[in-house]
């Protein structure tokens, strides 16, 4: 059996191996680029420990997982010029880096490039593997909308959020996890339950990182930077505050997020102040954790031995910082 | 046998009837907006007509073909966004209509949407048809690219425009012939001529656009007579005189492409002249002959009956207006 670390090992040589059209060299160095500014690989591990559970033999999986962080990284690429986004990962984004058109078209060529790996799958799992990514590759797509049609929007309610973030983020790691079964040989229904477990961690995922964008920061810079409170970013938290706050408690909200000039150090301040009174950093913790625990629920019915599950339990956890 | 105007007629009826995930309604207007516009529809209609040489029966093919065309508008999509194009046949382009984050992502799950149309290919041709429409879709993006840097380039050989035409427009209808050819159940020589058929078209096609923006009806084409000359665009004409201009001649070019303020008119007359002196009108138009009779030479080995052959030999003469 593999381990996190053995897995993200063969996704990047896969990675390195990909073939590119060499005719237009400037195509292809800003897929290079992103592709090698790393991040967990989060998307193919997932798939290769989901082939693992139900297979000793994972090589058939290697390819189409890689083009599930592929694809992921097209996202990245596009998402970074809809966000004017000048950084990703301490490094400056493609947009930046380049500019605009050479950002649309090298992420174009990503998603093509994505497609050569799924079609890539063995034969007799061509078709289902192809049609659960695609049809995430759209719903990531309508999460993407839904989350700039939320960034305009006055009132958000914390399931539509939740809606968005399924689609958007969860929708390509339960993608990813059944891709990884179907590869393996499990049945339907283990598959579809892979599908469930890696939606859950997606949104699980996605909690967490709206919380360690206020409080993850501080291990590292020794204060809260709460980029995402001084940008306005809907996050779980804000949603979820604006629906349990007091009229009063609201109007403080809003008003920090109509400050046209503010100091960063005390609108950030002031936020947590409401968020603390309203008990929302436990509130997301509780909902990220049972949207784990529902993963586990789903992983102990899941036909493969316990021992082959734990690599996917450790993930899990990781995920939400249990691994702390 | 069907003829051009049923294909276009069949292929509108799939276009109206793609689905697709209503939950962002966002995302899917400006998707519905440039598929609506119309156009020729020559993509889908020439794979169906390849289709249609080898059997009576097309309908495996409609959505595969309906695929391509999805993916054509998708790059027309992006294409306007990189050239700031205000305008496709006289209505506004996307992101002027919307916004350039609204063009990035529409288009971005057009190509999903056109992935969507290829898994239904009848799956003993699923993975053939793909590997295709793959190709061809990577070789669009580097053409693409290609035309990126030529527009850049001072000096930029014939050989070079045509391997760039290759690419970003021959590319595909080439492949549209052939994935039509091999869901009609052509054999591997047959389906080959057939990309070559698509491809010498292709290369006719987009010369004879070039010829079009100066000596084309404005009514008829939509654009501003003589647009690619104001603009400096680099077209086969503009490559093809730079190559055989004296040196004086190429200085006056120059000249004109230099010119920060001037009046449309003058330069277009002034352009147009040294081309007339070149014989530029007369090149472009015996080469754009020589692809479409190199087409028929392929047609004509083409293991299927004369008469069936008749509505593709009509496509390609009107492609350089020989059906005037």
């Amino acid at each position: 059996m593999y381990n996190q670390a053995e897995l993200k090992k063969l996704v990047n040589k896969a990675i390195l191996n990909l073939s590119y059209n060499e005719e237009a060299a400037k195509l292809n160095d800003p897929v290079k680029y992103i592709l090698s500014i790393g991040g967990k690989r989060l998307r193919p591990v997932l798939a290769l420990m989901a082939c693992n559970l139900f297979s000793d033999q994972i090589d058939d999986a290697i390819i189409p997982a890689t083009g599930l962080e592929v694809f992921h990284n097209f996202t990245l690429v596009h998402d970074d010029i809809m966000d004017h986004a000048p950084v990703r990962r301490n490094l400056p984004t493609v947009h930046s880096k380049w500019n605009l058109n050479q950002a649309v078209l090298s992420g174009d060529v990503m998603a093509f490039m994505a497609n050569e790996c799924f079609l890539q799958t063995p034969s007799r799992h061509l078709l289902k593997v192809f049609k659960v990514f695609n049809k995430a590759a759209i719903e990531v797509c309508v999460g993407q909308q839904l989350d700039i049609d939320y960034e305009k929007a006055t009132i958000v309610s914390h399931e539509e959020y939740l809606r968005m973030i399924e689609l958007k983020t969860a929708a390509l790691l339960a993608a990813s996890s059944k891709i990884g079964a179907i590869i393996g040989g499990a049945d339907d229904r283990d598959a579809e339950m892979l599908y469930e477990f890696g939606r859950y961690l997606g949104l699980a995922f996605q909690i967490q990182d709206d919380l360690l964008d206020i409080y993850g920061d501080i291990k590292v810079f020794g204060k809260i930077m709460g980029g995402d409170i001084i940008s306005n970013k809907k996050t779980f938290m804000l949603v979820k505050a604006l629906e349990i706050a007091s009229i009063e408690q609201a109007k403080q909200l809003h008003e920090q997020f109509n400050l046209k000039e503010f100091d960063p150090d005390e609108k950030v301040q002031k936020v947590i102040g409401i968020y603390e009174d309203l008990n929302i950093k436990n509130i997301s913790e509780v909902l990220a954790n049972d949207y784990i625990n529902s993963a586990f629920v789903l992983l102990d019915k899941i036909s493969a031995k316990n021992e082959r599950k734990t690599e996917l339990v450790n993930i899990a956890n990781s995920l939400i910082g249990r691994d702390n």
